[in-house]
Formats: structure tokens, C-alpha cells, sequence
């Protein structure tokens, strides 16, 4: 009885062709959802599946293994992070029982799109197989791996070692039984000329011509194209990629409040008033324009001059008091002028190529629509007043918090999601999201997951200036580049220490650093009081350590330096209550940063190196107030090193310990470096050579290392 | 009509008390199972979902996260290992948005037993929580985290710090509906305490007073009791861990052929000749005794002495070409005795505190019974035989391997299974499995769940000699314990880095080594050379180094050193094909290393440092020929120092520079350690003490290290 089961058993399971490794019911795995629906309310939930109960494949057959498949963020849990034209490396560990060999290939897809398209993995040691695809679409991608005992491979392995010729006999015919059903596997050509082969390898020919032709390298490939894979295994979860567009990898962010860009010193700036400025910003090399929130202001509870609670009557307020009788979110200034401006503006940056981002800030003033509209979005407190923004004893009078918790929290997330899609519609893709981190988690997730369905351009800059953890967790549900704690790291071992695990820690994979020197709220006290070269190493260090960096401007290029009071990083008045005018031959002028900024920009659009983060190493220097490392491209082709004299007073000088192979560069070999900041050029040898930079010149080497010919006859003949 | 949607929804939601933070629907979450079924046959199967894809919780208001949750294998796909009365500690990630204050539990049930049991977890730093659970039975637990946003702690918090009158009286009315609410979760005298209390705080009372009680220890404890859990979140995955006996843990090996056991030589010994054994093997200090296969040897291809193809018509073959006429692996092979006589022996040694351990071998001689019962089990070759074990050009005649690709898998897992069950019917709980890396993964991770749920005192041990991913594999599906590289690891350097492998990495979550310094397969070069010494110094760090360990005896005792042949590590006239005789007096003469085995397994017995892997630490030697290393149990009280001079021929010295916080020894205070193997004490003092060993008296220190009791009268007075 129990033997008739096993054996109509059987039958069906020769009929799965592909299954996975602990594939559940057709009916409890639901088919891949690429949509991001808002969460829908269930009557019953049940508790989480033990997945560490052990429950074999459906298929016992099915032998081998696949694990510790990378990348792979909180096993599968989120997606990682690419841009266009990038390459995915995928490794795997995979094995089988016993001695027989494996075949393994990479699949991978674009979401939704169905079929997979694969690529062979190799054989590295110690089990671990590699594969790699290339994403050439925005968007979301899948990739996983499969892969299946080989009889055919171990076969070959095999015929080849055998050293008695009755062996040799019986291995052929075991080859006729392969050969023959791949042939049956195969199309047209390939069917016939396997089935020949079959014939062959038990044919009238000599025993060892046979052998020959069955360890031939056509009939592997054709083996390996009709492969049997009736007992492959798919590793039990598919991955993700989010492929983003460039700019997400690689981007110079101005920050500039547009209330401040009248020419006449005053007056209210517009959006007009901005266009004016666009050239000036392009020129410096700029691609992304950031404003501060451009929405009406609260009138209720404003703020006045340098963050006081006793404004006149034109005080101008903060613009992060959002809303009032004019409108919320998505309503603009009328000081700024209409959507219509605004929609003109963006254009106009396009023609740059510069994208405008918006900062969006989920909060509103008192007198915010929002509050009479929903006043079940906000938190009210038993005398009728709302809680507003606090951490005590500090309050944000002129902020009302959302309150997440609220019943009505389907609602608020639309809402939310509808700020979003109305600036998108105006021509905004990039938005510096304000404080994500006192918002939902799962809001964020979703959130991102469905403007990035429809908008798959779009960039999200999270400024999030808390624990590292939950930096990383907003990075990994979707931002995609975040703020990060450069503008507190002085010493070159905090920066070199930093840099390394922002470069290469595990957060790589999903975690762009995006180093900016000042913000409106960070005027460091190593700014405050390190002068012109503090300004120019802090510039160069962003702008050369991560690809993507800003500066909150013309603050920056006018090194404007003096903080509200002592110990405190707030500016002196402080263009987040009022109007800053800045006169424009003083831009120009000669204590302006503008041209160094525009320069070391250029060197950031010239040399690919500076436009990724994965290929730094900090290199040591004796003298611990200056810091050195260096960028390369993957192929080594651009390979830009750094040194900085951290010390803004005094000229330092040190020996360099370079990590020559970091640097592709040969150790027998005189090397050049040419400082793009100075066009100076030296010939160095080996890892110590003599740096030397007095900071009031030009605290920082930017090198571009150019490798020897290798010409006998002219040691000055150097590539690129 | 939208909001009129939501505002039901709402409704329902509420109703929800406890959720995943990715459930899906009831319908595609089956109830954790506990039992291992064979796997099913599945007509069609689906992809594995795309665990990659965000999906928010079904509540967005659950604002906790959780993640980093360890110990963790492969994303919750495995279970970790403990031994009865271990402490579990689990730590995770635990965050939530903004600034508000988190409660955060540790959840912990044996499987299947429905309601969780549960303990506070502690915050340590940067949002790191960790809590911990005593696993007091047999069998498998399960665990998880589960956290909420605790708004009466934030509360709490805010209250203590607030200033203005005004402030606090706002606190306390928020304050009255947080107690009330609270004193409505609650029952009886708790619940009229904490709605009494809620009055008070908007009572008659002076502000200070009603401030305090807020924030009143009673109170907290209560809110605690019974906290707001309606937004809780419970970690996605529920994590398990297996609980073994304390031998799985700590287990003392001795390896016999009962066939060599007879007193009369040339007679085939019987299990009647093991009981003689019993006294001397339990004197020795061995806990398990390991028979090579017992079953009857097949006679076709049958290998003679010294691995030759040519026996003589009394040759006995070797035990693993396992099956003939007389049975197979359910039967005894009659030499040996019977079933009756094979129980009594596993009740005798019982009595002695011996564990009789069978080696499963699954591969069958060529006149098996399942060769003729069950054909398709094997894989026959074109010429009408089997395709015999080999490793081209290495051939095992006597050796026919299962096919684990027959389509009647099903049928031979289910023998397989009975095979294991048979022999725990017969008395047997311990397992030596030859080679599991030759039989699929998938078959012994559904047998041992399927074994350990009957059986959860059931232990084995992989002989895999492989690849170190595919021994984890083994390990993580669930082998109790694994023999390892330890018998090939000779110089200092190499065997310092593999006990700190197998003893820090993170395998030893899962990975329990059992350290072998020869086997029947196995005569290192080290001990066929190494005389006495070696012999001595590889038998000590077996028995320190990992808490299991075994030798295959009597040939170790007798110090059997030759090799069949130069470069070869196998035995001459190695019993795995002959009897072979030892002389009683032999055994118990100056000769043999008994008595030095039963003082070492006694220090064993009698040190719990010695009975676990996790205390280990390699301390520093300037003298490469000596290693250092000590282990110690959690709380301390136990220290345990071996140095070992590795050199067999000469006398060795050298300075220790000892990790004195891992020995728990004060640096400002001198030491005793005390050599457990010759009772020599010395006055250590700080990291630097001068060792010296000649290795033809004893190659090694075991030294039990004393903490001085500051008593300031009598420097010699240590306790211990």
C-alpha cells in the first residue's frame, strides 16, 4: 500500500520542472508583488512564521544548496542600492553532497517583468561562486541564483581520469544516455548533432578517439545549453536592487534661501530673483539647487529675528513654520510668487542642469489648513491647546508636530504622499525630507516605494541627524542619499576612521553619504574660528571624500563665520528668520570662495574616481594634522589622492605611507602626481614621499596620479 | 466617501491586539509547525517570494522597529544550539521615531506550546537591547522581541523634566487618562489602586505632590504591568533554538572494535568480551563508547588484511562494507552476539555512565538484502552493475553506494529513518554518522527533526572530513556535533587560530567540535613520529581544547604508531580489516598512557572551564614551539591555563604574556596556579610568568588558576 503511494508520488514530482528550496502550497506564496499598496486592515493576524522550523524541498532530489548569497541586506529584508550602468557582483556559497560537480547561474530581472534573463556564475574557492549583471533601467530590479548538480559535468571530470579501458568503455555509454536526452532537450541543429554525438561515443571508432570526443569542448557547451535541470534549486529568496539615476550617486547640492536673492538689499527675493542666480550656481559647478520650504508662513507664534518670540510686524518668520491662510504644503509664498514662477524656475535650472529640490518638512505652523481641517492629525492636550514641537525644556512654539498615531493615520499617509506627487507634477524629482526620523518608519517605506513605482528618477536626501542606526534603517528602507556626521569630525583620525566606514563599511550597499560643511543650522565652531583655510579644507574634504556633497551657500563662499552666541552653532542672524542680503561684487570679489568652489567642482565632474564612494582607502602620514586618501575607479584608470593639512594656522609637513597598490601603482616605478588645485606637478617613488602644505596658500593637494609609460628614454612621458 | 471608508477601517484596526510587522493575510500564514513531515509532492510551485519588496505593516501606527535580532542563523533558517539549563541572551536593534520612550520584551516558548512566556529586555547603548531566557528542557524553544512606543514612560520622562507650573499641570491631566486607561486593562485591587491614583494626580493636592506621585516607582511598575500594548510590534521571524542534553555538550569519546575484544587471541571478540571492557573504559574516565559498524560484512568483494582485494576464506573484512545474507543494517553480525546480547551490553555500560554510540554508515555491501529487495536504490551502469564507491582512480569494491537521485527517494529516506529508530529501540541515543556530507542535506535536516522530536536527547556526530562550509552546513541542519581539522593542526600559530575559530567564530552558535587525535582512518605523522610526548601533548589539548573529544582506542593507549606504509596515514594491520589482540598487561603496564588518560579525564570531570567551548582564550608565547591557552566558565570561578611544549624531543621555555582580564586575575596581585597534572604550584604574578617543559617528563601544564583573597597576614592562603 505505502509502496503504490510512493510511486504516484513519483509521477508528479518528475513533473515540477523548477522549484525552490522551501517553497510552501501554491496557495501561501502569493506571487511577487512589485506594487507597494498601502497596508490594508485585517480582522485576524496571525503571528509571524517560525522560519527556523526545518522542512525539507518539496523534492528530496534536489541537492544542492545555495547559501550566504550577497549582497543581501537583513536577509532579503530590504533592497540594495545601484545606479544606471552599474554592476551587480553576486556571490554565493554552493555545494553539493558528495563529489559530483554543480552548475550555478545568476538570474535577475526587472520587477514585474517576468521571465528571468541568467548569466553563468564561476567557481571561486572554498565554495563560493561569483556572477555579475549589469542594470541598465531605472527602477527595480530582482536577482537570485539557481543551480543544480551536474551530471554531465562530473561525467566529463570523470572520463577524463579514468585509466582502464573497460572503464572507459562504460563511462562512454553512460555519455550515450546524456547525450542522447539533451538531445532531446534541443531545438532543431542542436537536437541532431547531439543525438549524432550520442551515436558516436558508442560507435566503431577507437576507444580513445571517442573518449576525445566526448571530453570535447562543443559538446560541453551544447551539454551546458540543454542542461538538465529538472533537479535545479532556486535559493529560497529573490533580492533586490533599486536602480537610481546618476545624480543619486554622484551630486553638488547649493542650499540658498530664494527669500534672500533680491538684488536690492531689503526686499523680499522671488523665484524671478533666483533665475538671476542660476548661472553663478552652474558656473560653480553646481547640479542640484536647494531650497529651504517655499510654502506660506504661520503667522501664529512666529518667530522673530535670531530665533525670538517677539517679532515685529515684517518679521518674515522661518520658513519651516509651514502654513497659513495662503496654504500648506502645497501652496507657495506669494512673496516667492506663483506656481506658475516656480514651474518657470525649474525650467530654467534644467537648462543648467540643475535640479531644484524641495525640502519637504512634515509639520505646520498653527495656523496651518491642516489644523482646522484635521484637527485629528495633531496631538491636543487636555486644555485644548496642541502639543506642539518639543524636547524639553526646548519648544518649537511655531510647530505643531503631526500626530501619526492618530486613528485617522490612512488618511494623513495619503495626504503626505499627495505633497509629494504635487511637486513632481511641477518638475521636482529631488526632495531633502526634514527630520524623517520623527516620522513612521513604515511611512517612509512606503511611501518612497510608491513615488519611486511612478517616478523612478526621483531622489530622496534624508536629514536625519541622529543614532547611526536609524540613519541606516531610513537609508535602507529607501532614502537615497543621507546627511551624515562629517561637519563634526575634525582630527584626521575621526575623518580617516569615518570616511572608511562610510566608504566601505556594510552601509555601502544601501547608505550614500552626502558630507556637507555648514547647513542654516550647522555653523561649526571649526569654521567659526578657523578662517579662509578651514573653509577651503572642509570644502575640499566634502567634495572629495563622498561623491555627493553641498554647502549652504553664499553663506560658504563668503565664509560667513559668526554663530549667534558662544557655543552655539547657529548663525548670527540667521537667514531662517529673516532676509539675508548679500552684495554681489563681494560674491565676486576676492574674499569670495566662488572660484576655488568652481574649481574643485570641475575637478569632481573630470575625474570619475570622485563620482563613486566605493573605491577609497585612507593612506597614513606621520604627522597626524594632516590626513591622506585616495579614490580610484574600478579599473584603476583614475586614481585621485588627497592630502590635507587639517591645521588652519600653520604650515605642516609630513612623509606619506601610501598603499601603492591601492594606487595600482608599481612600487619599482617613479610615479607622477599633478595637484589639480595648483597644476603643480611632482615625481614621486615608493610609499614615503614628502608632502608639505602651509594652509594659506592652499591647505590641500587634490593629485591626480599619472602612471609611467614605461619609455626608457623619457622619464617625464606619463599617461592622461 | 474616501474618508468615510477610512473611518471604518479604523474600527477594525483597533480591534487588532498583537501584529507582525509583515503578516500577511491568515489564509498565507500556516501555524508554526512543529513536526518535519516528509516533504509532499506539489503539482505546481511557485517562485519563492520576493522578501525584498517593502510592505508596511498592516497598522502603520506601529511605530517600533526591531532588527539586528541575535543569535540569528541565516535569517532565522536554522536553529541555534543550547545545552539544558543554558542561558539564552538576545539582543536586537530596538528604535522607534522621534524622541519617545520604548518597552521592549523578550519572548521565549517551547515549540508548540502555544502562549509565550516573556522578559523584560534592558537597553544597553545605541539602541542595543538585550534580554536573556534558561532553556530547562529538552527538546526546541522558540524566541522572538516584541517592543511597543510606551507612552506612559515617555510621560514619565517629560514629567520629571518639566519646569513651568503650568507645564506640569497639563502633564499631570495627560497623566489621569494614561492611569485610568491603564486601571481598565487592569483587574482587582490593582485596578482600583491605579484608577485611585489616576485621581489623584488632577487632585486637591499641591502641584510637587502630585508631581512625585507620578512618578512614583509603584506606579511605573504597575503601568508596566499593565502597558498600552495595542501598537505593539513583534519581530518578523521567530527565531529557535535546540536544547541537548549536557553530553551533547560535554562528552569524553573512546572508540573500540568489539571485534578485538575477545581475551583469547585470534578469537573474534563479542559484545560479551566489551561488558570485560565496561570497568576500564569507565576508569579511564570515557563517557560514550563508539563501535565501528556492528552488522554483518558483506562477503562479495570482501577486503582483506591491510586493504588488499585478495582475502583469505577467514579473513573478516571491513564493518562498513555493511550487509550479507545474515541482514543489514537492522542486523548484528553474528560474531558479535545478538540483539538480546547488544542490549545487555548497552544496559551495562549504562551502569557505568557509558553511552554506547553506533556509527551509521549508509552504504551497503554488494550481497546487502537491499540490494536484491530494492534495486532501484542504486546506480546501475549500462554493463548491468552498480556504479561501486570510488574516487576515480581510488575505487571501494566491497562498497555500493545509495542513489540518492532514485525516483523512490521517498522509500529509502523512510529506511533510512527506521534504521536510526531500530537501534534507539534497542537502547542507542548516540550517533557517529559516516560520512553524511556523501548523503543530501535535505534528508538528514528532515531525519534528525523527525529523530530529535521523539528522541530529543539524540546526539550526533558528523564524521564529515570536508570543506569547512559543508561540516557548518551539517552542523546548522542540525548534527549535534562535528569532527574537525584538529588532528592535521601542529604548530602553535595553526592550532591557536582554529581553537579560536571553533571557539569564538560565529559557528560555535551551532558548530559543536568534538577533537580527535586519531581515528582508525587516522595516524598523523605527528604521532607515528612524535613518540611518548606527542602521544601525551596531543591527548591534553584534545581534552582542554574543546569540552567533547575522543580517541580510538586501545591503539592510542599502546601508543600504536606504524603506518602502513611511508607517507600513508593509515594503521598496519589496521583493524578496520583484521582482529587485533592486545595484551591485558600491555594495556595496564608503564607503557600505556591509561592512568594519564583517566588523570586528564578526571581534570575534565572535575573543571566546568573544561566542559564548555565558549571560555576560551590563546594567551601569547615568546617561544613558537609553546602554546598557551585557557578557558573559563562564565561567572569565573572556574580558570582553567594549559601550556603545551610541542616539541616532543626537547625541553622548551619561555615567557607568557597572559590576557590577565580574560583570567579574571588582578594585575596588581600575584597568582597561584596549581598543575593539575603534577600537583606543582607556583606564585605567578602580572601578564609575564616563565614556563619551561621537558616533554619526556610532561609536555604539558594544566594549571587551575587560584585568586589570591587578600588576606593581608598569609600571601599562600588562595582559594579553590
Amino acid at each position: 500500500m505505502k509502496k503504490k503511494l510512493v510511486a504516484d508520488e513519483k509521477k508528479k514530482v518528475a513533473d515540477v520542472a523548477a522549484v525552490t528550496q522551501h517553497a510552501q502550497p501554491a496557495s501561501s506564496s502569493p506571487p511577487a508583488a512589485v506594487s507597494t499598496p498601502m497596508p490594508e486592515p485585517v480582522a485576524v493576524v496571525p503571528e509571524p512564521e517560525p522560519v527556523a522550523v526545518p522542512v525539507a524541498g518539496p523534492d528530496g532530489r534536489r541537492r544542492a544548496i545555495i547559501e550566504g548569497v550577497t549582497p543581501q541586506l537583513d536577509g532579503g529584508r530590504f533592497a540594495i542600492k545601484r545606479t544606471v550602468g552599474d554592476t551587480v557582483t553576486v556571490e554565493a556559497d554552493v555545494f553539493t553532497d558528495g563529489h559530483d560537480a554543480l552548475s550555478c547561474v545568476l538570474q535577475y530581472r526587472k520587477a514585474g517583468a517576468g521571465d528571468w534573463q541568467e548569466t553563468p556564475m564561476r567557481a571561486l574557492v572554498n565554495d563560493r561562486w561569483q556572477g555579475e549583471f549589469v542594470v541598465l533601467d531605472l527602477g527595480r530590479y530582482e536577482y537570485t541564483v539557481t543551480a543544480w548538480v551536474d551530471a554531465f559535468k562530473s561525467w566529463r571530470h570523470d572520463l577524463g581520469r579514468w585509466v582502464q579501458a573497460e572503464d572507459v568503455a562504460i563511462a562512454l555509454r553512460v555519455g550515450e544516455k546524456l547525450v542522447e536526452q539533451a538531445s532531446q532537450r534541443a531545438t532543431g541543429g542542436d537536437a541532431q548533432w547531439l543525438a549524432r554525438r550520442a551515436q558516436e561515443l558508442v560507435g566503431q571508432k577507437e576507444l580513445e578517439y571517442r573518449r576525445r570526443l566526448g571530453l570535447d569542448e562543443d559538446l560541453a557547451r551544447l551539454m551546458t545549453l540543454y542542461a538538465d535541470r529538472s533537479l535545479a534549486l532556486q535559493y529560497d529568496r529573490i533580492l533586490a536592487v533599486v536602480v537610481d539615476d546618476e545624480r543619486a550617486r554622484f551630486s553638488s547640492w547649493y542650499e540658498m534661501f530664494p527669500r534672500s536673492c533680491s538684488a536690492v538689499p531689503g526686499q523680499h527675493g522671488t523665484f524671478r530673483d533666483c533665475e538671476a542666480w542660476l548661472p553663478r550656481i552652474a558656473a560653480m559647478g553646481f547640479d542640484v539647487l536647494y531650497f529651504p520650504p517655499i510654502h506660506p508662513i504661520g503667522r501664529v507664534n512666529r518667530k522673530g529675528k535670531n530665533n525670538t518670540l517677539t517679532p515685529t510686524a515684517d518679521d518674515v518668520g522661518s520658513p519651516w513654520a509651514i502654513g497659513a491662510a495662503e496654504g500648506g504644503h502645497k501652496a507657495i509664498l506669494p512673496e516667492l510668487g506663483t506656481l506658475e514662477d516656480f514651474r518657470h524656475l525649474v525650467h530654467k535650472a534644467k537648462e543648467h542642469g540643475i535640479d531644484i529640490a524641495m525640502d519637504i518638512a512634515l509639520q505646520c505652523a498653527p495656523d496651518h489648513p491642516y489644523v482646522e481641517q484635521h484637527p485629528d492629525w495633531f496631538r491636543w492636550r487636555p486644555d485644548g491647546t496642541v502639543q506642539y514641537a518639543e524636547n524639553p525644556p526646548k519648544k518649537y512654539q511655531d510647530i505643531y508636530p503631526f500626530n501619526f498615531e492618530t486613528a485617522d493615520w490612512r488618511a494623513l499617509w495619503d495626504e503626505i504622499k499627495s505633497i509629494f506627487e504635487f511637486w513632481i507634477q511641477q518638475g521636482v524629482r529631488i526632495f531633502r525630507v526634514d527630520n524623517p526620523h520623527t516620522k513612521p518608519f513604515a511611512m517612509w517605506e512606503w511611501l518612497i516605494g510608491e513615488i519611486k513605482q511612478s517616478t523612478p528618477n526621483a531622489i530622496f536626501l534624508a536629514e536625519a541627524f541622529t543614532r547611526p542606526k536609524v540613519m541606516h534603517r531610513l537609508a535602507k528602507l529607501g532614502y537615497s542619499q543621507s546627511y551624515t556626521y562629517y561637519a563634526w569630525r575634525n582630527t584626521a583620525a575621526e575623518l580617516g576612521e569615518y570616511l572608511t566606514e562610510v566608504c566601505q563599511g556594510p552601509g555601502r550597499e544601501y547608505f550614500r553619504p552626502n558630507f556637507w560643511p555648514n547647513t542654516p543650522d550647522i555653523l561649526t565652531e571649526a569654521l567659526q574660528f578657523g578662517g579662509r583655510p578651514m573653509f577651503m579644507s572642509r570644502l575640499v574634504m566634502a567634495a572629495t571624500m563622498t561623491a555627493s556633497y553641498g554647502i549652504y551657500g553664499p553663506a560658504y563662499e563668503l565664509m560667513e563665520h559668526v554663530a549667534v552666541k558662544h557655543g552655539s552653532e547657529e548663525y548670527l542672524d540667521s537667514e531662517k528668520y529673516q532676509l539675508r542680503y548679500r552684495d554681489r561684487q563681494e560674491l565676486d570679489g576676492p574674499n569670495s570662495l566662488c572660484d576655488f568652489i568652481a574649481l574643485v567642482n570641475r575637478i569632481r565632474k573630470r575625474n570619475p574616481a570622485l563620482q563613486s564612494d566605493w573605491g577609497m582607502r585612507v593612506h597614513q602620514v606621520d604627522n597626524e594634522q594632516m590626513l591622506c586618501y585616495s579614490k580610484v575607479t574600478p579599473d584603476r584608470a583614475n586614481v585621485i589622492l588627497v592630502v590635507v593639512n587639517l591645521d588652519p594656522h600653520y604650515t605642516q609637513a609630513g612623509w606619506t605611507h601610501l598603499d601603492l597598490e591601492a594606487l595600482g601603482v608599481d612600487p619599482q616605478q617613479p610615479f607622477q602626481v599633478h595637484d589639480l588645485l595648483t597644476g603643480a606637478h611632482y615625481l614621486w617613488h615608493g610609499p614615503r614621499n614628502y608632502v608639505e602644505l602651509n594652509p594659506h596658500r592652499m591647505p590641500a593637494h587634490v593629485f591626480r596620479i599619472r602612471h609611467h609609460l614605461h619609455t626608457e628614454r623619457d622619464f617625464a612621458t606619463f599617461e592622461g
